[in-house]
């Protein structure tokens, strides 16, 4: 017997149909001996549609009281619990609905983006134990204690939710259900040779998650991160017969490094083409200039991502290189052209057509020449590399993005990711 | 200044532009130096869909967790509430939307039906008075205290909320904005000479409810009449340039018979086509025969509503006439004959042809012979009349369905009823 919360996003219970599907599974870990709680999302298109009517309710001001946008799209969530728990009373399992108030699943006071703070797993566990009755928790959403007034968590906001329930109610495992069937090595539309991870630690899966892989939330897995709560994202559309012998069905394990046995130098590549590239030549080198290049950039509201500054050869200047969201690139050149006189520099130069590469694993923390190698892999394709950052498990490339498939492929037959039977 | 609460129904809120209109109301009374307490129902149609959910949610059961029911219908007015906030602060217009377990509203546990026990009016009129801030309150749903389970009033239940929020903050007027611009002396559809009622009594108005004129809850009409709430039934379609020369809304308003100065006998003629007749012969002339009849049908859950029953001629048998909504005509039939060896009759015959006309004015109290008048009027046209029965207030009368309007039509002319300019 096992503690497990199961988590469905919006796919997954898009309409009676798939939350009857949803029911199923949860019927299933039941008839299986375990205790249940389940976090669901709400129907796919709820959220945009409550969305677009707090947008068309606004005429004269831009932004709405979040307060109140909080009110109205968190009820999306409302609806999908009640209906499941409908659905499972339907196939004589007890089950009832929790509403992020009804626990209460606490947060700040950050309307429509809100950190949960703690969540009271009390009555859960004790409701779970005693009677094995089925909690439906509606994700998403949370209570201020101090306004009473209900809180949202930002969008994909659920996998929070589900990972903290999880570790409020010490949960041996919280399963992510998803329209895929786990985190593969890389995106397969690029790389057909692919391979989904048997397990994955939660710090390769902060990489993979900030760098836009879309399976989970970074703030999800920072969470189970810090409580240790193993995730486990799976596909909602498999079934028994899918399973392995031992009754394993497919999916990625995301837990502590420990859990890992057969380490690989390298988990995964990811990439992203969503990259623009700015570089300010001959910076005076002084103390004081990245501020005056970043602070800038923030107050702006834009997202650098990797900065590369070269050592001074001459003493005196220096070139500083980093990227931006494709979108904000004419943005950041007019920021970066107002703030001139406080830099100091001779010139701007940019490109937009380039891709970032990343080569993700905690391998490579005792690995040493892991980045070397693949330098020589890509020279022998032609691929050029405009820049390089690197931290602790991972080291990122940005080429052009012409090179993008190439490089990536590239990378992953090298690391020996390549699938080999297909 | 007056303290007013102001309910819109769904479809004063069907849609965006529908809910600015409703904004545009209470941007008037605002500006009026009034303190204002909104209350929403659902967008029209949402309700529905949220219903045919919960009865798509259900394959082997045949009634689905009430409380589970009400978590999901509930949400309707929660977005109305909240996107209604939006508008108002749009407008410059300080806003807060108010859900049934915020205030809170509390009902008693009978979920999908509940009756509101108590409302907490403290912070609303702390608000109200200290900022000027506009409540928009969540109709139709409250919250149990025991349970912390959100609980909804039944269909219509946003009236019965108005009504309640006024009570407990002491408005000095409860706004029912609906589709119609107040209560006719009877349905304008069958009788075009009816005329708009400027002021009706809670008594009046009840059996106007009770016998079907859909513009108010029997529940909220109750309720005002207890905690003497004025009611004021106008139209979410009207403008200022409707208003008269006092700045007085074309409405009516639903009053204590204290503040109606002129009375007219009979205030109005409602009837209903939705009847059917069951007569049953020869009864047994004993005691506990009548509950030997009714219980049955009571169990059977069918709505008995006239009852007729003449003193026994012989002192052995007498006759039974009742009436029954015509969809439960056949199923009433089968309940008596069930019981016949219970009841002890010698035939059963009834018709569902029939209509029920009911003559209203708390004049008749005291004014003999009102009752009377009328019966000759209606031999003048060669209504028939089946049975007759009174109460203080009102006469009903059971006529064949075909005489319907020419009954209604003579009677409003009798009474003076006729709108004299048309």
């Amino acid at each position: 017997m096992a503690r497990l919360v199961m988590k469905f996003g919006g796919t997954s219970v898009a309409d009676i149909d798939r939350i009857r599907n949803v029911a199923r599974h949860v019927k299933r870990e039941i008839n299986a001996g375990h205790e249940v709680a389940v976090v669901v999302s709400a129907m796919a298109g709820t959220t945009d549609q409550l969305v677009a009517w707090c947008e068309a309710a606004l005429k004269s001001r831009r932004i709405f009281d979040a307060r109140e946008y909080d009110a109205v799209v968190a009820t999306g969530e409302q609806v999908t619990a009640g209906l499941l728990a409908i659905m499972l009373q339907d196939m004589d399992i007890d089950a009832r609905s929790w509403l992020g108030w009804q626990l209460p699943i606490l947060t700040s006071n950050a309307h429509a983006s809100a950190r949960i703070l703690d969540v009271n797993g009390a009555e859960l566990t004790h409701r779970m134990s005693e009677r094995k009755e089925v909690a439906v928790i509606a994700g998403f959403q949370g209570l201020h204690r101090e306004t009473g007034r209900i809180t949202t968590l930002g969008r994909g906001g659920s996998d929070t939710s589900a990972v903290a329930v999880a570790a409020a109610i010490r949960a041996d495992r919280c399963d992510i259900y998803t329209d895929v069937d786990g985190v593969y090595t890389s995106d397969p539309r690029v790389v057909p040779r692919a391979r989904r991870l048997d397990k994955i630690a939660f710090e390769e899966m902060l990489e993979f998650a900030s760098l836009g892989a879309k399976v989970m939330q970074v703030r999800s897995v920072e969470l189970g991160m810090v409580h240790n709560v193993r995730i486990f994202v799976r596909s909602s559309f498999d079934r028994p017969e899918d399973f392995d012998r031992n009754g394993t069905p497919p999916g990625t394990l995301i837990c502590s490094e420990e859990e890992i046995l057969e380490q690989h130098v390298v988990t995964g590549i990811a990439f992203s083409r969503d990259e623009a590239q700015i570089s300010i030549r001959q910076v005076q080198d002084k103390p004081g200039v990245a501020a005056a290049i970043f602070i800038p950039l923030a107050e702006a509201n834009i997202n650098v991502d990797m900065i590369v500054q070269n050592v001074s050869a001459d003493g005196k200047t220096t070139d500083v290189t980093f990227t931006v969201p494709a979108a904000d690139y004419q943005r950041s050149l007019e920021v970066i052209a107002k703030a001139r006189s406080a830099i100091g520099y001779a010139r701007l130069d940019g490109a937009v057509d380039v891709a970032k590469v990343s080569v993700i694993g905690i391998g490579m923390r005792s690995h040493a020449g892991v980045a070397a190698q693949a330098f020589r892999a890509l020279a022998e394709r032609a691929v050029n590399i405009r820049a390089i950052t690197t931290s602790e498990i991972k080291f990122s490339l940005l080429i052009d993005a012409a090179f993008t498939e190439l490089a990536v492929r590239t990378l992953h037959s090298f690391y020996g990711l390549d699938q080999t039977t297909q």
